[in-house]
């Protein structure tokens, strides 16, 4: 590493999947990384094993203090306490004091936010919301995760939930699930996605997407069917459209509620580019009066996989964008 | 009146069918007040000459000099500029800079907002709404209004047009109407209610509603219904059950959203109690995780009809809530 005069933090994107920590700078540039798979350390004390090996290797302490560590996590947690009510797919996380751990442990400030909100905040920070105030973020994966900005800072709510757009009903007397009905991301998960394009290729419809992937259905996934939407397949560019129509819906709701600057869409699905974007804008049009349609604009997020680590690193900075309380 | 050491504040409720103005005090107490018929005054400049009549009524200038005017109009204002886009039902007020023109016919500062913000505003500030910071306000009339309550601050949006409750899409495929489709309040309007009764008692259904419109089924009207409710009639708490319904099914949505310490419900049907409350609650629960269902409150509003009057007031005194720019 060459020498550098920023302030700099810690990040921790811990997912279900992997624990990715960086040294992140104050500009949100990423300046070295660790990985590990969540398997290998989901028990506690390995978890703050492997945070410590992250210190030493970015050189924390020596060389420089960082400004302290936010983490991501994929779950419910209370910001204000740095605590995790529990986490979806990592077994053993539940009720954990872990801004507490952290802070007894390696006597840094620290933060743990939910790790949608983490994404919200890098994107806002340094991403696709640099230039906008008042913004939402909606992260389309397996679920539909979603954040709020108001006046440049995230927005937890009263109880440090808020933002679970994923859980918008969008109809009334849709699929029962544990969070209610018909909602947002019963209709536009990843599963979804291929659920549809795998019953219509098995009655018979004829798209590129055979082709795509072999003739073996399971190989289907959202990147394929966007593959063929981008080249123009009939099949493909119909299950774009429908499940536009339901972020659509659901991003009216947003607008005449709160009516943000800006909707920011991330995740893997928001990186088809047009044949997202394309009937979003018009679906969303169609569902707004002139004068909201007129002043909402819906843009891809920017910062790609890195989001969650960079803006885990901007919870640790007093950064204008949520810090509130915690150190 | 008796000697009054508070500051004052004039609040101008100017509604489709009444122009009503309240001298009010720092406590929220209306001191005096002056009502006229829209249709008399309607024109703007005998709609001045009435704001200057209160003013020299309520002893403005004379005795004390107000903290300004707030005055509270039903269509799409922008706070910032105190400008109307236009009135609904009030022809004639289309790109009116109404802050502008009561500045410089009365040298007083003025607010013009939205009416069912200042209802917001006046029940946040000294009714349901005083103890919570963050709260959301949804009026049930012809239509359903809202507002957004922030830390403690009437929430605008970007382009002061937040708060549309109303137009929350509660089913995608619902009725197309200029706002989108399948919006609140084309469920639960007055004019729903009556409409749903109506079309039941014409069908031959048994009611105790049939003997309190003396069988004259133009007579029904939303108090009518609450009435029947009241006494358990099944027709009418069945309809009081199903706009529950459809207003939790919105409300899910905003608490997953921006997760308010407290929904308050205001408007005439809000007067109903429990015949409303009640299944509005369960509902809600039924339509939320237990993290969200534990943590919300709804709960009616306490100023009736003075809550626009009190919270038109309310723009014009500094208060904690939401006087941002305009001076």
């Amino acid at each position: 590493m060459k020498p550098h005069h920023q302030r700099v933090a810690i990040g921790i994107d811990f997912g279900g999947t992997a624990v990715k920590a960086g040294l992140v700078d104050e500009t949100g540039v990423v300046l070295d990384r660790v990985q590990a798979a969540t398997a290998d350390i989901c028990a506690r004390s390995a978890w703050l094993d492997f945070v410590g090996q992250c210190l030493r290797r970015f050189g924390a302490g020596r060389r420089r203090r960082p400004a302290g560590i936010g983490v991501g996590v994929p779950g419910f947690v209370d910001f204000k306490r740095g605590y995790i009510y529990n986490l979806t797919n990592v077994p053993g996380w539940t009720r954990v004091p872990l801004a507490g751990m952290i802070r007894k442990r390696f006597g840094l400030s620290a933060f743990v936010d939910n790790d949608v909100n983490a994404m919200a905040l890098g994107e806002c920070a340094y991403g696709a919301g640099r230039r906008f105030s008042q913004a939402v973020f909606a992260t389309l994966g397996t679920g539909v995760g979603g954040a709020v900005v108001i006046d440049g800072h995230l927005y937890r709510g009263a109880y440090s939930m808020a933002g679970e757009i994923g859980h918008i009903s969008i109809n009334q007397h849709g699929r029962r699930t544990p969070e209610g009905r018909g909602g947002l991301e019963t209709y536009v998960g990843n599963m979804r996605f291929v659920a549809v394009a795998t019953r219509a290729l098995r009655a018979g419809r004829r798209s590129v997407l055979r082709g795509l992937v072999k003739n073996d259905l399971k190989r289907l996934t959202p990147k394929t069917i966007a593959l063929a939407a981008q080249r123009g397949d009939p099949l493909a560019r119909k299950i774009f459209d429908t499940m536009a129509d339901c972020l659509a819906t659901a991003f009216a709701s947003v607008t005449y509620l709160i009516q943000p600057e800006v909707i920011i869409v991330g995740g893997g699905v928001a990186q088809s580019g047009r044949v997202l974007f394309d009937p979003l804008r018009r679906h969303l049009r169609e569902r707004l009066h002139p004068f909201f349609a007129e002043r909402i604009r819906v843009i891809p997020a920017v910062l790609g996989e890195d989001a969650g680590l960079i803006g885990c690193a901007a919870l640790a900075f007093a950064a204008p964008a949520g810090t509130r309380g915690g150190r």
